[in-house]
């Protein structure tokens, strides 16, 4: 019998081809008229789920998409794990970016392009491949317990899975969460994330008149939406970066003089993320900070689209009666959600500008996190590594949000390894998301040889 | 045989018929798609011109939509005017608000609703309908020279009419120019528009990052393209509505003390203009001027629209490459487009925010314009509106911009007679545009009056 490893090699095109298949579904979780192919994506897996052998496979209904659930629990005295992925996507647009269609997987120089190829159905996948492996190779069993847990929204904010762990923490029982949805460092350098900003994804609606008023006649006398939110936004973030909501710092908690250290030996050059990655004129964001202290270890505050008014091609006078940003804020470690949404509501009423009347709406939120290394989960995480990649793991924070590790964390009172293999140039929520295809095999094997190591 | 009034009455119910026959066709300038529309109108309105008699009937073509022309100059000795009108309409969005569809004319309370009742399809067809009954009760001939110059752009910058003007002043010889395209103050209030703000349209784009990033792994690092358009808008208008452009109020010319005086006695009620008119909280506009001095004798600045980014229900977590901000300013006598553009671009220019690059184009512009009152074609227009209202007429001005009035000063040096029957209410550019039916009728006679006048 060959071994897992062995296994995964000689299947390594067949899984390519069963994962372009998910990548196929547009299971955008954000848009109503992809439903229908949120829940194809959540029946592929399930019926995947099933075929490996894995057992009590079902969806979970909830209020929106559903959850896959599947276990297999047979090695008494083994630890237990539970894989979690995500297998809804952001949405395309803008569609005219990108070099091949979202979603027809297409191979581009040892990369797979397509929308959720590493964000996270990609990703997610090396997980079912790991235990299609394991079961393979030893004779129909696993050398720990498995639960697997998927959701379709955590694009649009997991307000089900949230619900699901919150309710029902008995039915993921586990001793810690596995989650590929994070990325190495750079090419070879594997990696494993050890903290996540939070997040307050909100947005400030501001109403003017009654109706759309032409400019030339009211224009001097009728309230301008729009003005007025420029007026707002100016006043949350100043032009070096800084936020100005009262009180926003207050409860940072600055990285370990440790963490600092390693983060400086890490190969990382501004100038050329610059240029590679951001591709602006500079790079901007809070003075006395480096890029990966403002991206990993600093709250930031982001406008995301205005929607309103006229944004056809030409010219349109018009005084638009309303007007919307969609402004979000990554939170860090110990800020959280409900204490930073309310500051930033209470200073944003504040600001409201003569005419206007403001709506503040949160629409979703995730906690920060940082977890511990010091314990046999991690241990065993890095040892995998070593010995898939040859090399020694680094530990990071991320910039993104991962709310279900929260969940994890304060429901199941797991800690959670967050290993992944996504590459600081996939174009995650971008046009031409890719994954590196070499990340997607030895992610595979890494996933392998961590189980098997848990299960010695 | 009837006078051209009896007639008018006694064809009021065909002239309705006709006008919404013409309503239906969607001319909208500014959409691409209904490029065959704009041309529809334009040759039905060619077809009702020859039908009359006019002579001369041709589509000039341009680089745009055409222009109508027709002409009848068989009264030696009188004067000759210039009918202006446009056939061209608005962009309808947004569509969910109004009442009945914007292309089916529907008739409630006494008006006619519709996109163009009133701008400026209606108000152009007064013309028509009046020269129609002069020809019917005055043996097939006219009482004075007709020129009629329509155009399909006037809601896109109006270039292919300025660019005739300009090049072919000899082929619009005219004594005055007739445009109705304005408003009357009050209903039952006759009144001439003798004073117009210019303006000038333009887009601000931004652009930061090559492509669009995620708001988690780069929120911090990357810049914000609508967070730098905030910080510019900010900076173009302060809280209080004062414009902040360095000289941008240098050239202004305050009204006479006439004119101000005339302004205090018009009948206009603050509160009541607030509350029926605009509808929001509270007016805005810079201290110390009345709201017909804000709206007629001061410029403005309105942002009409932001796109880019993401727009659509939800979250969606991008920091956009590029966002664009659609900001137009009203101008007053002196300033003019050119400098107050060159004043604008240089200082949103000085503003740029580290990491981005500004694009500043103007899409197009007009000059504010200030007609004298001491000549015979107001004087016969005043006397007109007298004999059809039984009412002294109110010299007002208007805060919105009809660039051609400044192009036939410039180029034909004629003056215009600005003879408008809309009512402040008839939701210009705004879903559920009307036109007072009673006014379309007595607009009708107040021409026909008007041009008798003109020719005994």
């Amino acid at each position: 019998m060959p071994t897992a490893v062995e296994y995964a090699r000689a299947n390594s095109a067949r899984f390519l081809d069963e994962l372009k298949a998910l990548l196929r579904i547009p299971s955008v979780s954000t848009l109503p008229e992809h439903k229908n192919d949120v829940r194809r994506a959540a029946d592929s897996l399930a019926a995947e789920l099933k075929r490996l052998r894995m057992e009590n496979v079902h969806l979970i209904e909830t209020a929106g998409h559903p959850l896959v659930y599947a276990d297999w629990l047979h090695a008494p005295g083994k630890p237990t794990v539970l894989c979690y992925g995500h297998y809804d996507v952001q949405p395309p647009d803008p569609l005219d970016e990108w070099l091949s269609p979202p979603f027809e997987p297409t191979e581009r120089d040892g990369n797979l392009y397509a929308r959720g190829a590493v964000d996270d159905k990609g990703q997610m996948y090396m997980h079912v491949k790991a235990l299609e492996s394991l079961f393979a190779s030893h004779s129909g069993t696993l050398p720990l317990n498995v639960r697997v847990i998927l959701e379709g929204e955590e694009e649009v904010g997991g307000e089900a899975i949230a619900k699901f762990v919150r309710e029902h923490p008995e039915q993921l029982k586990a001793d810690f969460a596995l989650v590929s949805d994070t990325e190495m460092f750079a090419p070879e350098l594997p990696t494993l994330c050890v903290g996540l900003r939070g997040m307050i994804y909100t947005e400030i609606e501001a109403r003017g008149a009654r109706t759309d008023l032409h400019s030339g006649m009211y224009g001097g006398a009728a309230p301008n939406p729009f003005v007025a939110l420029a007026h707002i936004i100016a006043q949350l973030k100043d032009k070096d970066g800084r936020i100005l909501i009262p009180g926003f710092y207050d409860k940072i908690k600055a990285p370990s003089a440790d963490e600092l250290k390693t983060w400086k030996g890490l190969p990382f050059d501004e100038e050329h993320y610059r240029q590679t990655e951001v591709g602006s004129a500079q790079l901007t964001g809070e003075p006395g900070y480096s890029v990966l202290e403002r991206t990993w270890a600093r709250p930031t505050l982001d406008v995301h689209g205005m929607p309103g008014g006229f944004t056809g091609a030409g010219a349109k006078t018009v005084i638009p009666a309303r007007a919307t940003a969609k402004i979000s804020m990554r939170l860090v470690p110990d800020m959280t959600p409900q204490e930073s949404f309310a500051q930033y509501k209470r200073y944003v009423e504040s600001l409201k500008p003569v005419g206007i009347e403001l709506s503040v709406r949160l629409i979703h939120s995730g906690d920060p996190i940082v977890i511990g290394t010091d314990n046999p989960y991690i241990r065993a995480a890095t040892k995998a590594l070593r010995h898939a990649w040859n090399k020694d793991t680094v530990f990071i924070r991320s910039g993104g949000s991962i709310p279900i590790v929260g969940d994890f964390e304060r429901h199941l009172k797991i800690p959670t390894v967050m290993m992944g293999f996504g590459l600081p140039d996939d174009n995650l929520h971008a046009p031409n998301e890719k994954f590196h295809l070499p990340n997607f095999y030895r992610g595979i094997e890494s996933i392998i040889t961590f189980f098997e190591e848990l299960g010695r």
